[in-house]
């Protein structure tokens, strides 16, 4: 799977995104077209993540262990990795061992 | 103060630089020129900071308590106010309460 390393011509926001005292940090970044992405690390937890739009989680480094909405399985996904969620919904994400980077993409 | 809400046409890395368990989180910055900078937040703690390079911290959100190099007294910096550290050094920061959001310029 290809890793996305990086992503170019953005403005990236200085004030992060700090949820679960911290156990997810995240900056928005928005490309010239007004397209909205967030570049995030999980640390080590499990949370239950609401979302709004949808979003595709892209895995960059670590893995996560996921259960989706509906879904009675957990399913692991490391680097290179995706996986969606519909919007206004609900899914719970397990991260052990090291810390979990990803890029959320919305819509 | 003036507050830097945002780095325009910017590559941003995707896989963040974690430090202290998680205490700091940063991502790095590429500018057109190569300019590196990061933006980053450190959650409550006191953490120890060692500089390579010499580095000016730019508070964006929150406040931190810094004791610099040689310094025998603790200042406070809080949105849009700077600190600079030399290279090569080692200084101790404190953050309380809320996190505090920071930009780094290098060099």
């Amino acid at each position: 799977m290809s890793i996305t390393a990086q992503l170019d011509g953005v403005a990236v926001s200085t004030q992060a995104n700090v949820y679960f005292d911290g156990r997810c940090v995240s900056h928005t970044v928005t490309f010239a077209d007004g397209t909205r992405k967030s570049v995030g690390v999980i640390l080590p937890a499990q949370l239950s993540f609401g979302t709004g739009a949808p979003e595709i989680m892209e895995t960059v480094a670590g893995s996560c262990s996921v259960l989706l909405p509906g879904a009675s399985e957990w399913q692991t996904f490391g680097p290179g990795e995706k996986f969606s969620v519909p919007g206004n919904a609900r899914f719970e994400i397990r991260v052990e061992g090291e810390p979990y980077h990803y890029i959320c993409h919305f819509g």
